[in-house]
């Protein structure tokens, strides 16, 4: 048996049989994935995915990252290089290789989201292993030509309510456009990232300044164009279903400076003449000015802050941007969010979720910031956290501050289209594994476990996102 | 049933047989309170507690700052603002609405406090909720009219043996007196925290500078004036039973300047000529000055560093300090505090007890201190981590290096005077469940279980206190 | 009994029965012990231990950082002074002193590996205390005596099969010599670790680069002619088995200097004209530097960051080095590491082991570092976390996102050497328990965990370490 129905319950008997009455009420909810990065393409287009190796390995930078640690060269995983220089181009021969080095997922969540979509989408019972490799191979690639591995067919096999895809202000959104043209009933919706406008840092920064201007008639070389260009494209993106912008910036600094302090860094940015301090207070005064059009338009903000992006350089000259390379780093946020929150703190109609890659801030920090400010809420365990143990602490380190009403449900954040179903039920097991200690621990009433692990698996994230 | 006999206790039947076996050896044992803020005016005065609103929500900023945090106003929660303007006057409502919010505190300490303080002094067997508020508010009401529940038969009612108050140096201990004149046996000690007279930042400085020295009789504009009035002051105090100092700094950073370089920085900071580094350099001095103090007049001494105070300035504005908005921030022990143990780290006959609010620190600096000096002992798990999962943090990331017995048991550390049997009964759980999980896993024998659950609940307090 | 069959495993009876089989399939196994720090003179001289106390309390600080912590003298404790001055001598009033305040080491690692110690080599049954500390004392010491207790008998008896020892570069190795030439076929390798000559804050720095010329025959005056000396003398260490070099510096900083700005530098350094920051920029070079002679010659890398050496000024002036000060404190990984990774992150054949003492790193920096890096891998829980709850933290915080296979098994980094089988079988069962956790909660399967118990007993640490 591939995956066990009693998988991250409780070991004791007691706990686990609490576990899972409360996970029966809930594993069968509808998803709601108010943030992740999936391809509307796929929705749009709806058609087959191509081939085991490039639906499962060559796009997922969790399974290469750790393949690469291993020694195994991204060339021979069929990565693609900047320079168009050869890599491996036949699926079987990755499958074979991402095959022989199954082991080294163990303990990880790769492999429960693997094992998971293996065994459930398609009825495999026996781990991956070099020896079987050809056989899952053979029977994914047959599963993928069929109707029911369409985008759209498995969108309601995963019973997606709701799905959030992620655009920079540049994108036409033209997807989405085709999406809505089908009359297929599929909820996607868009979010506003606009990072590559919003950093300086961002390569091709001067250029998608530019850009920016064209798409939306602003004069985006002034303070005041861009804001207007800003406001214009949010509400275009709202027209398409968005309830939320996104900002993955490499720290949480916030800042309030005076308009005309603000439009003259901008006036250094806008051209290129800027060192790397006004890059951080630019993004930083941009934050705030997202939190202003949120609380005029009612979009709901998330900071995913303190990821050292592209860390290896030659990773990066050679492959590009999320090659697996991304570290996170210390994180603070209570002197760094304090502009923005003695603006916007107080409002009670602003909503800004928070994320962290450093852990140490949910218990110090994110807890106690969320369990006080009406604007706060907590996001999810992100990334690297998005495992059992990690959820496991999360919920240990921000409930007894911040309580479950102060946090927004699971994200499962992914790119990887048919994990999805695999993350929502992890999330959902180690919500009811720790709900559980908590009845037989008598800190809770199973009663109200069974309301809470509802609102954790469906309604805070429907109600937080407005979805 | 609204508290359960086995809470809090490990879901394994063995090792829960073992905690309710070291918990029946500790259970009725008196609470030595060393460290906490209840008003010595109420067992001064011994007055009735006015009614359910105004004991058990307008002074916990446990429970409003919850509340604010979900978009309850603190006006409505009946808070006083500081310009006098209308806030809620009805306690009923008050209730009514902290009722509708109960599920709020799910997972939290404060629930656990509570519904121990609502099924023990009240008997309540049903959880509170919009339908019972009223029962609840009624029953509550006519009990504080009860002599019963008047403060010093709620003293001898929770069997404690010695608590400690804590006032300024500015304070007359006018309560203390009373106390003492009443002939009533109860022990309620005074602690000095002369944080309005050593932090240059405080509210009202240098007007509390002028007091501290009409108070002592001392030129307290003169630096060896100023700590004469210290030593006076301290003597004072020690009157009224005080055996311990207390210190709430931003940082844990202390100093050893010569004398003439202590000298020059109190002539700035006394005539508001210095800036924030003076400010908090002169704090940093002050910290070996009071070790200093401490050596020669046996007072122990405790740092409580690392809270941002009143982060929320709408806040602090409209309804001034205490608000819920104190934000813990990283803290840094083991540079911060060798000015001082270079002087006095070693002194036998010194204690310097250190607290946090950065959970980093337990592992990493504050347990490797503590195991090493022999003036330095671990305060319990403080404020935001006085909590079952936050102690039991505390326990497995200090015991491995620093023991059990550089540790000082509990501190309840409340305003909220019903709450002390609760959050004492919290912790001898915790370190119960803690000390099963070591004998269960033959850690450790259960005769020395028995003894150490006796050390943590009563004698370590007791000894490092000295009370 | 004195130690239990089931110590550290579950609780649980399911998971204690899966961890009870894990660990059967590798206790036996030998010991690998890769890096510590052991004095290669016992093997070499083959002479028994003196006595209880000059073996089990004055070498161990782990032992008498605790009894200080508590007001025990360390001059009561035997510990000699610089200046000589008496200490005390009777080796049975020493171990009196120790068996006293036993209780103190309640809960951590260092009463566990005593107690194994006691109960498998002496035959021990009851716990140490004042009552049996003479017939401990007694048994012990005849116990020495006798030629099972030479360290070769012990050697063997403990199933060592390769042991590394750590010198300086100055060091000649004789006791190495004096092993090799006895035919004794106990496997014991040196490891070069030179901070002596490459931490211009260590002591007598100038000095020992001069004597580093005289042994190597190198200008080590000159850049060219140092960086040859550490060439030469890193071969003359692998002639005597050395795998890996080892560098404890205060931080992780590296730094990849042009070749005339490094021969600047250590021309500033060499002359002794150089303040801290030019200290600190010295050793982050020489890890790069040693980072590329590793590429060269195949010695494994390790780096020690983060301990603040020699905290207590009197206890250094007193005392010396070593004395149960050194203090952890915050480490930074992500960027420090940098400049050395740009170099040489992506070689194949080169392998980096870091090590912590600031556990926030572990799913922070060091998981993802490692997780991406083929150079990188992670050392095992260190010093203050070489015990069960640190060991599981480690598991916990690094598998979800390295896995188990960039990790490297156990080092004991001991100077006790009569607790190094103590310490690998803490080591064992902890993994074997957090092994059961994942087969019970269905997240590995059980015959994948039997080969990780394996890896990580064995294996791993044989293979990274090229034993």
């Amino acid at each position: 048996m591939l995956i066990h129905p009693d998988r991250l319950f409780p070991v004791d008997p007691a706990a686990r049989d609490v576990a899972r009455r409360l996970y029966a009420g809930i594993q069968d909810l509808p998803i709601i994935s108010p943030h992740g990065h999936t391809d509307p393409r796929w929705y749009a287009e709806n058609e087959p995915f191509p081939d085991p190796a490039t639906l499962f390995v060559i796009p997922d930078h969790y399974i290469f990252r750790m393949l690469y640690s291993q020694g195994v060269r991204l060339e021979d995983l069929g990565i693609p290089t900047k320079n168009g220089s050869a890599v491996e181009r036949d699926p079987r021969a990755i499958w074979r290789r991402f095959a022989a080095h199954y082991h080294l997922f163990r303990g990880t969540p790769t492999r429960a989201w693997l094992d998971h979509t293996f065994a459930t989408l398609f009825g495999f019972t026996e781990r991956l292993s070099p020896a079987n490799a050809d056989a899952y191979y053979d029977r994914i690639d047959a599963a993928l030509r069929t109707p029911e591995f369409r985008p759209r067919a498995l969108f309601e096999r995963f019973r997606i309510e709701a799905i959030a895809t992620t655009e920079s202000p540049l994108d036409p959104l033209k997807h989405h456009e085709t999406i809505r043209q089908s009359g297929w009933k599929g909820r996607v919706v868009t979010a506003y990232r606009p990072d590559p406008v919003v950093d300086p840092d961002f390569e091709g920064f001067r250029g998608n300044l530019a850009r920016f201007g064209e798409i939306t008639g602003c004069d985006t070389l002034t303070w005041s164009g861009y804001l207007e260009a800003h406001r214009k494209r949010r509400a275009f993106f709202r027209e398409y279903g968005a309830t939320s912008t996104d900002h993955g910036h490499p720290t949480a600094r916030t800042a309030n400076l005076s308009g005309s302090d603000a439009e003259a860094l901008f006036r250094r940015v806008s051209t290129g003449d800027a060192g790397p301090e006004d890059a951080e207070l630019f993004r930083a005064q941009m934050l705030t000015e997202m939190a202003a059009m949120s609380v005029e338009d009612g979009m709901v903000m998330q900071i995913h802050p303190g990821s050292f992006r592209n860390h290896n350089d030659a990773i990066f000259s050679r492959f590009g941007r999320d090659m697996g390379a991304d570290i996170p780093s210390q994180t603070e946020y209570v002197r760094a969010l304090k502009p923005l929150l003695d603006r916007f703190g107080n409002e009670p109609n602003f909503t800004l979720i928070l994320f962290t890659l450093d852990e140490t801030s949910y218990s110090r920090e994110l807890a106690p910031l969320a369990g006080h400010y009406p604007a706060l809420k907590l996001g999810p365990a992100w990334w690297f956290f998005d495992a059992p143990e990690g959820m496991r602490r999360f919920r240990e380190l921000t409930t007894e501050t911040a309580g479950f009403y102060n946090t927004v449900g699971f994200n499962d954040d992914t790119r990887a289209y048919l994990s999805i179903p695999a993350r929502h039920d992890v999330a959902r097991r180690v919500d009811c594994a720790y709900l559980a200690g908590l009845v037989t621990t008598h800190r809770l009433d199973e009663d109200e476990a069974h309301e809470v692990a509802h609102d954790l698996a469906y309604r805070l994230a429907k109600e937080a996102y407005k979805l």
